[in-house]
């Protein structure tokens, strides 16, 4: 026989059951979307090269999978550059397309191209795969979907205080306990300025970021390590060491911070989007966290991050407001903000805690047993009733033996039989045998609609 | 500003408005074939090229979109081969992989690799693009989405009764008026072994294709050209011009293909499917069509296509029955049928007939118009209850001026508008108005409720 056949690594099939189990986060995910008033769209899977190029920095352009031109890839390429060798200059000459990377940017391209047809404010809602050509590690693919929603074109606080409902609600809807984490970047900034380094704002929180691993005393010694002076990281202890409820963070900062209006505009915000959210009846934790800074060359104001509270995983959710994201096509001043669930780690966090719902793991209601021409006929009339009940329902195609038969029941997981011999055909009933109990009853199909309803 | 952004050649975005079209088409056919016990499956987009190379032959081959290989690509080439320019030869050292060009040789792949986890017969369908380097023209594209099912590991035909029902089933859903022209393969051996010219079946069949095309002369000629004798086009004539019914038709053909093994068992299989499918309801014509002879390398007994009745347009579905789907991944003995809907060609017609359901067109159902802070915390109250009857309603994010709040409701085609000013505020109650007719009343949010589940 040949070689198995394989596919690509960081890639994977999905098998009915997980397919299954899939569809349940994303038909969630959309029904709340759908709910908050979203409108989906989708983008090709593939973008001109000018499009995604230098959108993700250096790192990023590499990750890009690029398609080879169609015909002659090598037309527009003379030999000295051929030999030249230079890979990441030929690329441009070789390749014109490439895939998406991420929902963002060809949103983004999306709004600037149609931006006459769109309506502002504009929402909505992409879940669509992209693909990066990271090295494939465990819970890291090269294929794997986002679930992105962003509203356009408006300034409105509201729009954060709706995403912290969505997410409350999705993750109800999982039955995930969740905490969602809130930031502002401007909070960060003003915090950058009150110690007199606002040029070392990515240096500050990246090192906030790192105490819950590394500790105080480390952080410290790596601030003083980037440059910044003893007496910044001196005013920065109580930032370093914020702690208490929401309140009492933001009394400690609204404090340190007062001088600073960027800073006081941020705490402003961050208590707007916290007080509403509880207002309207958020029950998930809601958690200003000062260590927050994931996107921060994007984000501008509100930062949003989701983590389970019962495992062991990282963000499942995030977002923030951005104050400029079509500005690299050439529209400016469309404000936006967003959010992106985690679709694979919220399927890991499904599994681990066996929170599938048992609709989530459908299939076939009942196998119609063939016992031969005759049969299968009654059979398929029976069948055509309850599929105009909406009952998924599937005769065995061969007049096999009826272990076989059995066998396709039970490793289909499809909880019930259906079994016509001649006593069914003269009595017009069918005998229904439940695969999990083994009991059997003999009824109408009528009747079989209503159990299986 | 910088040049308007664009997407590449033969490629598409999905405004919101199209993509609940296509929502509608993909939904529509997913639940008919989960009504009859398929399972759904994904594969990657990407497959190694050594999958997908040499099965859709040498014009397919050149068709494939091939990715990079990340890093320094060009390590497996030397200067000679590089200044060789031999494009096709140069794509295997450049390229591992590939786009998937079909769902069909992915499935194969599938199949083989997860051999040992599936449970035959295996009842899968899938539902996710394709790319083809095709030249883009009008209602052709280089990522369109493919919708099949297939049954694979049964060689009953029950299998084939089953699809013709779910074709119906579609169609009926739809609305559109369909024939279901069927054919099997071995009636075409039957007719080129009867008439002696077993090797010309392919000649025959797409001349016997072309019949309407180009009348009955033409094809004569044509296949005398083919270097067909005389005495056999003559003997042809009968099925050239085969008319009638389908019995008329199947009474015919039996006659001329009495001698013929391999005719008479597609005849008979042919009658099979027609009289069972009639036997269990189908509703749509199902026409004997003998010129039918799609995909004829590939089938090897029953051939099925659809036509719509009502619009000028090429098969909106196809599929038919293929004797061994895994041979070329090295497992031998996998009989399977299967069908395709055209999605993209389906999305025209139910265009041209109008036939798009008012739901498949949803969107929010209410907007609330926000006049300030606290009547914007009030409409979320309210809408929070809407939400939880599954109503979609969203609150204006801004407190714009009023003809811009209900110029959103209007180009969003949102039918009501929910209005809470003072008085509303007072009385607990809310104006909501019918923008199609300009009705206003002020009721309580249960009667809202109530106006619109």
């Amino acid at each position: 026989m040949a070689q198995k056949p394989s596919i690509p690594k960081g890639t994977r099939d999905f098998s009915p059951e997980e397919m299954a189990k899939r569809n349940y986060i994303f038909d969630t995910i959309k029904s709340v979307y759908k709910l908050h008033g979203f409108s989906q769209i989708e983008t090709p899977s593939m973008e001109n090269l000018s499009t995604l190029m230098g959108k993700y920095g250096e790192e990023g352009d590499k990750l890009l999978f690029k398609i080879l031109n169609s015909g002659d890839f090598l037309k527009s390429v003379n030999d000295e550059q051929l030999l030249g060798r230079n890979c990441v200059k030929l690329t441009n000459s070789l390749c014109e397309k490439g895939l998406r990377y991420d929902l963002t940017v060809p949103f983004a391209r999306f709004v600037v191209q149609h931006r006459n047809e769109i309506q502002f404010p504009f929402k909505r809602f992409q879940i669509q795969p992209v693909w990066r050509a990271d090295r494939p590690q465990k819970g890291r693919y090269r294929e794997f979907y986002q679930c992105d929603a962003d509203v356009i074109g408006t300034d409105s606080l509201l729009n954060e205080v709706d995403f912290v409902q969505i997410i409350d609600e999705v993750f109800k809807k999982f039955g995930i306990n969740i905490t969602i984490k809130l930031n502002n970047r401007k909070i960060l900034s003003g915090i950058a300025e009150i110690i007199g380094e606002p040029e070392k704002i990515i240096d500050i929180t990246v090192a906030i970021d790192k105490i819950d691993k590394i500790g105080i005393e480390n952080v410290n010694a790596e601030l003083i390590e980037k440059g910044i002076s003893e007496e910044a990281v001196k005013q920065l202890q109580p930032i370093l060491t914020l702690s208490g409820d929401n309140n009492e963070k933001v009394e400690v900062l609204s404090k340190l911070l007062a001088s600073s209006e960027i800073g006081m505009k941020g705490i402003e915000e961050l208590k707007f989007v916290i007080e509403n959210a509880d207002l309207i009846g958020v029950e998930s934790t809601v958690e200003f966290d000062v260590s927050l800074a994931r996107g921060l060359n994007y984000y501008t104001g509100t930062i949003i991050e989701v983590k389970a509270n019962d495992v062991e995983i990282g963000s499942i959710t995030g977002g923030g407001r951005y104050d400029n994201l079509t500005g690299v096509f050439g529209l400016d001043g469309v404000s936006g903000v967003g959010i992106s669930f985690g679709a694979d780690r919220i399927f890991d966090v499904l599994n681990q805690l066996d929170l599938y719902p048992d609709n989530a793991k459908n299939g076939t209601s009942i196998l119609f047993v063939n016992f031969g021409d005759k049969e299968a006929m009654a059979s398929l009339k029976h069948i055509k009733t309850l599929r105009a009940n909406g009952i998924s329902c599937e005769l065995y195609p061969e007049q096999s033996k009826m272990k076989k038969q059995m066998g396709y029941a039970n490793n289909n997981h499809i909880p019930y039989v259906a079994i016509i011999g001649e006593n069914e055909l003269n009595n017009n009933t069918i005998t229904v045998k439940c695969m999990e109990t083994g009991v059997q009853e003999e009824i109408n199909v009528e009747q079989l609609v209503e159990k299986l309803k």
